[in-house]
Protein backbone atom coordinates (compact mmCIF):
# COMPACT_ATOMS: atom_id res chain seq x y z
CA UNK A 1 0.00 0.00 0.00
CA UNK A 2 1.23 3.32 -0.98
CA UNK A 3 1.63 6.48 1.61
CA UNK A 4 -0.01 9.51 -0.01
CA UNK A 5 2.75 12.22 -0.44
CA UNK A 6 2.00 15.91 -0.77
CA UNK A 7 3.51 18.03 -3.08
CA UNK A 8 2.92 22.02 -3.11
CA UNK A 9 4.48 23.14 -6.80
CA UNK A 10 5.30 26.61 -6.95
CA UNK A 11 5.57 28.67 -9.70
CA UNK A 12 7.55 32.38 -8.38
CA UNK A 13 7.07 35.80 -9.57
CA UNK A 14 7.63 39.31 -7.80
CA UNK A 15 4.05 40.04 -8.72
CA UNK A 16 2.30 36.93 -8.68
CA UNK A 17 3.61 33.40 -7.80
CA UNK A 18 1.33 30.78 -8.17
CA UNK A 19 1.01 28.18 -5.82
CA UNK A 20 -0.81 24.35 -6.36
CA UNK A 21 -1.14 21.17 -4.09
CA UNK A 22 -1.29 18.17 -5.29
CA UNK A 23 -1.76 14.66 -3.32
CA UNK A 24 0.11 11.71 -4.99
CA UNK A 25 -1.08 7.90 -3.84
CA UNK A 26 1.03 5.24 -6.02
CA UNK A 27 0.00 6.48 -9.08
CA UNK A 28 -3.19 7.93 -8.32
CA UNK A 29 -3.07 11.58 -8.48
CA UNK A 30 -5.71 14.02 -6.57
CA UNK A 31 -6.04 17.83 -6.62
CA UNK A 32 -5.88 19.50 -3.26
CA UNK A 33 -5.83 23.62 -4.37
CA UNK A 34 -3.93 26.30 -5.49
CA UNK A 35 -3.98 30.04 -6.00
CA UNK A 36 -1.43 32.65 -5.79
CA UNK A 37 0.54 34.96 -3.52
CA UNK A 38 0.75 38.94 -4.69
CA UNK A 39 2.82 41.95 -3.91
CA UNK A 40 1.96 45.59 -3.81
CA UNK A 41 3.90 46.86 -6.47
CA UNK A 42 3.93 50.20 -4.71
CA UNK A 43 5.78 49.03 -1.99
CA UNK A 44 9.83 49.29 -1.48
CA UNK A 45 11.43 45.74 -2.67
CA UNK A 46 12.13 44.51 0.92
CA UNK A 47 8.33 45.24 1.96
CA UNK A 48 7.28 42.78 -1.36
CA UNK A 49 9.56 40.05 -0.55
CA UNK A 50 8.24 40.46 3.20
CA UNK A 51 4.55 39.44 1.55
CA UNK A 52 5.42 37.05 -0.70
CA UNK A 53 7.21 35.26 2.34
CA UNK A 54 3.92 35.87 4.26
CA UNK A 55 2.06 34.39 1.43
CA UNK A 56 4.18 31.00 1.03
CA UNK A 57 4.53 30.44 4.72
CA UNK A 58 0.41 30.37 5.32
CA UNK A 59 0.68 28.05 2.84
CA UNK A 60 2.97 25.68 3.65
CA UNK A 61 1.65 25.96 7.47
CA UNK A 62 -1.90 25.27 5.77
CA UNK A 63 -0.78 22.44 3.50
CA UNK A 64 2.41 21.03 5.22
CA UNK A 65 3.36 19.64 1.82
CA UNK A 66 5.81 16.69 2.00
CA UNK A 67 7.80 18.10 -0.59
CA UNK A 68 7.81 21.33 -2.91
CA UNK A 69 8.82 21.97 -6.29
CA UNK A 70 10.06 24.74 -7.49
CA UNK A 71 10.33 26.39 -11.27
CA UNK A 72 13.98 26.54 -12.43
CA UNK A 73 13.93 30.56 -13.70
CA UNK A 74 14.24 31.14 -17.45
CA UNK A 75 17.51 33.25 -18.08
CA UNK A 76 16.07 35.81 -20.87
CA UNK A 77 17.91 38.70 -22.61
CA UNK A 78 15.99 41.21 -19.79
CA UNK A 79 18.52 41.26 -17.01
CA UNK A 80 16.01 43.40 -15.10
CA UNK A 81 13.29 40.95 -15.47
CA UNK A 82 15.85 38.28 -15.01
CA UNK A 83 16.88 39.98 -11.45
CA UNK A 84 12.97 40.29 -10.08
CA UNK A 85 12.65 37.05 -10.83
CA UNK A 86 15.81 35.56 -9.14
CA UNK A 87 13.91 37.43 -6.19
CA UNK A 88 10.79 36.31 -5.39
CA UNK A 89 12.40 32.56 -6.67
CA UNK A 90 15.11 33.06 -3.70
CA UNK A 91 11.64 33.49 -0.92
CA UNK A 92 9.70 30.18 -2.80
CA UNK A 93 13.00 28.11 -2.09
CA UNK A 94 13.91 29.26 1.05
CA UNK A 95 10.59 28.92 2.75
CA UNK A 96 9.89 25.23 2.57
CA UNK A 97 13.82 25.18 3.04
CA UNK A 98 13.37 27.00 6.30
CA UNK A 99 10.46 24.69 7.30
CA UNK A 100 12.43 21.57 6.82
CA UNK A 101 11.02 20.69 3.65
CA UNK A 102 13.34 19.25 1.08
CA UNK A 103 13.17 21.51 -2.46
CA UNK A 104 13.68 20.17 -5.68
CA UNK A 105 13.36 22.61 -8.97
CA UNK A 106 12.25 21.55 -12.41
CA UNK A 107 13.40 23.65 -15.83
CA UNK A 108 9.98 25.18 -17.26
CA UNK A 109 10.59 23.09 -20.96
CA UNK A 110 10.86 19.62 -18.70
CA UNK A 111 7.71 20.59 -17.11
CA UNK A 112 6.00 20.94 -20.39
CA UNK A 113 7.41 18.13 -21.73
CA UNK A 114 6.21 16.30 -18.24
CA UNK A 115 2.53 17.70 -18.94
CA UNK A 116 1.95 18.07 -22.37
CA UNK A 117 4.62 15.90 -23.62
CA UNK A 118 6.73 18.38 -25.72
CA UNK A 119 8.92 20.76 -23.82
CA UNK A 120 7.81 23.43 -26.67
CA UNK A 121 3.96 23.51 -25.92
CA UNK A 122 1.71 26.81 -25.15
CA UNK A 123 0.95 27.49 -21.90
CA UNK A 124 -2.91 26.77 -23.34
CA UNK A 125 -1.76 23.01 -23.53
CA UNK A 126 -0.10 23.01 -20.18
CA UNK A 127 -3.67 24.22 -18.67
CA UNK A 128 -5.81 22.51 -20.98
CA UNK A 129 -3.41 19.13 -19.49
CA UNK A 130 -3.51 20.28 -16.18
CA UNK A 131 -7.66 20.28 -16.03
CA UNK A 132 -7.40 17.22 -17.70
CA UNK A 133 -4.77 15.38 -14.79
CA UNK A 134 -6.73 16.71 -11.92
CA UNK A 135 -10.58 17.60 -13.19
CA UNK A 136 -11.03 18.89 -9.73
CA UNK A 137 -8.35 21.67 -10.17
CA UNK A 138 -10.66 25.06 -10.13
CA UNK A 139 -7.77 27.83 -11.58
CA UNK A 140 -8.58 31.97 -12.11
CA UNK A 141 -5.21 32.57 -13.43
CA UNK A 142 -2.19 30.63 -15.23
CA UNK A 143 -0.02 31.13 -12.78
CA UNK A 144 -2.05 28.57 -10.54
CA UNK A 145 -1.92 26.01 -13.48
CA UNK A 146 1.69 26.32 -13.97
CA UNK A 147 2.21 26.28 -10.37
CA UNK A 148 -0.16 22.65 -10.39
CA UNK A 149 2.18 21.50 -13.98
CA UNK A 150 5.25 21.56 -11.85
CA UNK A 151 3.61 20.03 -8.55
CA UNK A 152 2.84 17.16 -11.34
CA UNK A 153 6.17 17.07 -12.75
CA UNK A 154 7.57 16.65 -9.49
CA UNK A 155 5.21 13.38 -8.72
CA UNK A 156 6.37 12.21 -12.41
CA UNK A 157 10.03 12.54 -11.17
CA UNK A 158 10.54 12.40 -7.67
CA UNK A 159 11.76 8.98 -7.19
CA UNK A 160 15.16 9.44 -9.46
CA UNK A 161 15.56 13.15 -7.71
CA UNK A 162 14.88 11.66 -3.89
CA UNK A 163 17.85 9.01 -4.71
CA UNK A 164 19.75 11.95 -5.70
CA UNK A 165 19.02 14.27 -3.04
CA UNK A 166 19.44 11.35 -0.59
CA UNK A 167 23.75 11.95 -1.60
CA UNK A 168 23.58 15.12 0.44
CA UNK A 169 26.97 16.23 1.91
CA UNK A 170 28.34 14.95 5.04
CA UNK A 171 27.31 18.41 6.79
CA UNK A 172 23.54 18.66 5.98
CA UNK A 173 21.37 16.82 8.47
CA UNK A 174 17.99 17.57 10.41
CA UNK A 175 14.37 18.07 9.18
CA UNK A 176 15.50 18.11 5.74
CA UNK A 177 17.89 14.77 5.42
CA UNK A 178 15.24 13.02 7.63
CA UNK A 179 12.44 13.58 5.36
CA UNK A 180 14.48 12.50 2.79
CA UNK A 181 15.46 9.43 5.00
CA UNK A 182 11.69 8.79 5.37
CA UNK A 183 10.80 9.40 1.14
CA UNK A 184 13.51 6.44 0.26
CA UNK A 185 12.18 4.38 2.80
CA UNK A 186 8.37 5.03 1.69
CA UNK A 187 9.72 4.19 -1.93
CA UNK A 188 11.47 1.04 -0.48
CA UNK B 1 21.99 66.19 21.22
CA UNK B 2 21.93 63.67 18.45
CA UNK B 3 20.82 60.17 19.21
CA UNK B 4 23.18 57.25 17.93
CA UNK B 5 22.11 55.53 14.83
CA UNK B 6 23.46 51.86 14.29
CA UNK B 7 23.53 51.13 10.54
CA UNK B 8 23.97 47.29 9.17
CA UNK B 9 25.52 47.61 5.35
CA UNK B 10 25.02 44.57 3.60
CA UNK B 11 27.22 43.51 0.50
CA UNK B 12 24.99 40.73 -0.84
CA UNK B 13 26.74 37.30 -2.80
CA UNK B 14 25.68 33.44 -2.70
CA UNK B 15 28.70 32.78 -1.84
CA UNK B 16 29.89 35.41 0.46
CA UNK B 17 27.62 38.34 2.00
CA UNK B 18 29.76 41.19 3.57
CA UNK B 19 28.15 42.69 6.75
CA UNK B 20 29.35 45.92 8.46
CA UNK B 21 28.12 47.90 11.79
CA UNK B 22 28.68 51.50 12.03
CA UNK B 23 27.31 53.89 14.60
CA UNK B 24 26.41 57.98 13.92
CA UNK B 25 26.06 60.23 16.26
CA UNK B 26 25.12 63.00 14.92
CA UNK B 27 28.25 63.68 12.27
CA UNK B 28 30.34 61.00 14.28
CA UNK B 29 31.25 57.64 12.79
CA UNK B 30 32.40 54.71 14.59
CA UNK B 31 32.93 51.26 14.17
CA UNK B 32 31.12 48.86 14.97
CA UNK B 33 31.74 45.21 13.54
CA UNK B 34 32.10 43.27 10.31
CA UNK B 35 32.35 40.29 8.44
CA UNK B 36 31.25 37.71 5.89
CA UNK B 37 28.29 34.98 6.30
CA UNK B 38 29.48 32.57 3.58
CA UNK B 39 27.24 29.65 1.80
CA UNK B 40 28.61 26.51 0.79
CA UNK B 41 28.98 25.54 -2.56
CA UNK B 42 28.28 22.13 -2.83
CA UNK B 43 24.62 22.46 -1.25
CA UNK B 44 21.21 22.73 -2.92
CA UNK B 45 20.42 26.49 -3.72
CA UNK B 46 17.27 26.21 -1.16
CA UNK B 47 19.90 25.01 1.51
CA UNK B 48 22.56 27.51 0.61
CA UNK B 49 19.88 30.57 0.90
CA UNK B 50 18.88 29.05 4.32
CA UNK B 51 22.48 29.36 5.49
CA UNK B 52 22.57 33.10 4.51
CA UNK B 53 18.86 34.09 6.01
CA UNK B 54 20.52 31.95 9.21
CA UNK B 55 23.93 33.71 9.18
CA UNK B 56 22.11 37.32 8.07
CA UNK B 57 19.66 36.94 11.10
CA UNK B 58 22.15 36.15 13.68
CA UNK B 59 23.88 39.71 12.43
CA UNK B 60 20.65 41.70 12.93
CA UNK B 61 19.68 39.68 16.16
CA UNK B 62 22.99 40.43 17.50
CA UNK B 63 23.83 44.02 16.66
CA UNK B 64 19.65 45.28 16.45
CA UNK B 65 20.52 48.11 13.71
CA UNK B 66 17.97 50.84 13.64
CA UNK B 67 18.38 50.79 9.55
CA UNK B 68 19.67 48.52 6.75
CA UNK B 69 21.54 49.17 3.55
CA UNK B 70 21.82 46.81 1.06
CA UNK B 71 23.86 47.71 -2.29
CA UNK B 72 21.80 47.57 -5.50
CA UNK B 73 22.89 44.85 -7.78
CA UNK B 74 24.43 45.61 -10.56
CA UNK B 75 23.32 43.78 -13.51
CA UNK B 76 25.92 42.49 -15.71
CA UNK B 77 25.95 40.39 -19.20
CA UNK B 78 25.99 37.66 -17.19
CA UNK B 79 22.50 37.01 -16.58
CA UNK B 80 23.67 33.31 -14.33
CA UNK B 81 25.65 35.47 -12.41
CA UNK B 82 22.95 38.68 -12.29
CA UNK B 83 20.31 35.75 -10.94
CA UNK B 84 22.41 33.89 -8.32
CA UNK B 85 23.32 37.64 -6.73
CA UNK B 86 19.34 38.12 -7.16
CA UNK B 87 18.67 35.20 -4.81
CA UNK B 88 21.33 36.15 -2.10
CA UNK B 89 19.81 40.03 -2.28
CA UNK B 90 16.31 39.13 -1.70
CA UNK B 91 17.63 36.81 1.46
CA UNK B 92 19.47 40.39 2.29
CA UNK B 93 16.58 42.00 1.78
CA UNK B 94 13.98 40.11 3.66
CA UNK B 95 15.81 39.71 6.98
CA UNK B 96 15.40 43.13 7.96
CA UNK B 97 12.11 43.31 6.52
CA UNK B 98 10.92 40.49 8.68
CA UNK B 99 12.47 41.90 11.77
CA UNK B 100 10.37 45.51 10.92
CA UNK B 101 13.89 47.46 10.54
CA UNK B 102 13.65 50.07 7.15
CA UNK B 103 15.63 48.68 4.86
CA UNK B 104 17.18 51.15 2.23
CA UNK B 105 19.16 50.28 -1.02
CA UNK B 106 22.23 52.28 -2.66
CA UNK B 107 23.96 51.79 -6.35
CA UNK B 108 27.32 50.65 -6.29
CA UNK B 109 28.39 53.80 -8.03
CA UNK B 110 26.72 56.35 -6.02
CA UNK B 111 28.31 54.16 -3.08
CA UNK B 112 31.54 54.58 -4.59
CA UNK B 113 31.00 58.58 -5.22
CA UNK B 114 29.90 59.16 -1.53
CA UNK B 115 33.08 57.32 -0.18
CA UNK B 116 35.66 58.11 -2.57
CA UNK B 117 34.57 61.29 -3.87
CA UNK B 118 34.09 59.28 -7.62
CA UNK B 119 31.99 56.37 -8.89
CA UNK B 120 34.51 55.02 -10.76
CA UNK B 121 36.46 54.35 -7.53
CA UNK B 122 38.44 51.45 -7.94
CA UNK B 123 38.26 48.57 -4.72
CA UNK B 124 41.08 49.29 -3.28
CA UNK B 125 40.49 53.01 -2.95
CA UNK B 126 36.83 52.37 -1.61
CA UNK B 127 39.12 50.09 1.03
CA UNK B 128 41.35 52.90 1.79
CA UNK B 129 38.81 55.53 2.24
CA UNK B 130 36.65 53.15 4.63
CA UNK B 131 40.39 52.34 6.76
CA UNK B 132 40.49 56.15 6.93
CA UNK B 133 37.03 57.13 7.84
CA UNK B 134 37.04 54.11 10.58
CA UNK B 135 40.13 53.86 11.34
CA UNK B 136 39.47 51.13 13.86
CA UNK B 137 38.01 48.75 11.40
CA UNK B 138 39.70 45.26 10.83
CA UNK B 139 38.48 43.29 8.27
CA UNK B 140 40.31 40.85 6.05
CA UNK B 141 38.15 40.34 2.93
CA UNK B 142 36.51 42.91 0.11
CA UNK B 143 32.98 42.20 0.85
CA UNK B 144 33.17 43.39 4.52
CA UNK B 145 34.82 47.10 3.34
CA UNK B 146 32.36 47.12 0.81
CA UNK B 147 29.39 46.33 3.31
CA UNK B 148 31.17 48.96 5.69
CA UNK B 149 31.20 51.51 2.78
CA UNK B 150 27.59 51.14 2.11
CA UNK B 151 26.80 51.48 5.54
CA UNK B 152 28.95 54.69 5.82
CA UNK B 153 26.73 56.03 2.66
CA UNK B 154 23.61 55.34 4.25
CA UNK B 155 24.51 57.45 6.91
CA UNK B 156 25.42 60.35 4.19
CA UNK B 157 22.48 59.93 2.72
CA UNK B 158 19.77 58.96 4.95
CA UNK B 159 17.93 62.01 5.78
CA UNK B 160 16.91 62.61 2.17
CA UNK B 161 15.53 58.64 2.46
CA UNK B 162 13.97 58.64 5.78
CA UNK B 163 11.61 61.46 4.20
CA UNK B 164 11.36 59.61 0.87
CA UNK B 165 10.27 56.31 3.13
CA UNK B 166 8.30 58.06 4.92
CA UNK B 167 5.35 58.97 2.25
CA UNK B 168 4.47 55.55 2.68
CA UNK B 169 1.39 53.88 0.59
CA UNK B 170 -1.63 53.89 3.02
CA UNK B 171 -1.20 50.30 3.92
CA UNK B 172 2.12 49.64 5.28
CA UNK B 173 2.23 50.48 8.88
CA UNK B 174 3.90 47.99 12.08
CA UNK B 175 7.32 48.12 13.48
CA UNK B 176 8.64 49.49 10.31
CA UNK B 177 6.78 52.73 10.08
CA UNK B 178 6.87 53.24 13.52
CA UNK B 179 10.75 52.94 13.08
CA UNK B 180 11.06 54.97 10.59
CA UNK B 181 8.52 58.02 12.41
CA UNK B 182 10.63 57.83 15.14
CA UNK B 183 13.74 58.02 12.89
CA UNK B 184 12.23 61.18 11.71
CA UNK B 185 11.29 62.42 15.00
CA UNK B 186 14.81 61.96 15.93
CA UNK B 187 16.07 64.10 13.10
CA UNK B 188 13.72 66.84 14.11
Amino acid sequence: MSIPVRVLGIDPGLRRTGWGVVTATGSTLAYGDCGVVTSDGDLPLALRLRELHEGISRIVQTFRPDEVAVEETFVNKDAQATLKLGHARAIALLVPALAGVPVFEYAANLIKKTVCGSGHAEKVQVQAMVRFLLPKAEFKVADAADALAIAITHVNHRGAHALKQAHLPAGVSGPAAARIAAALARQG
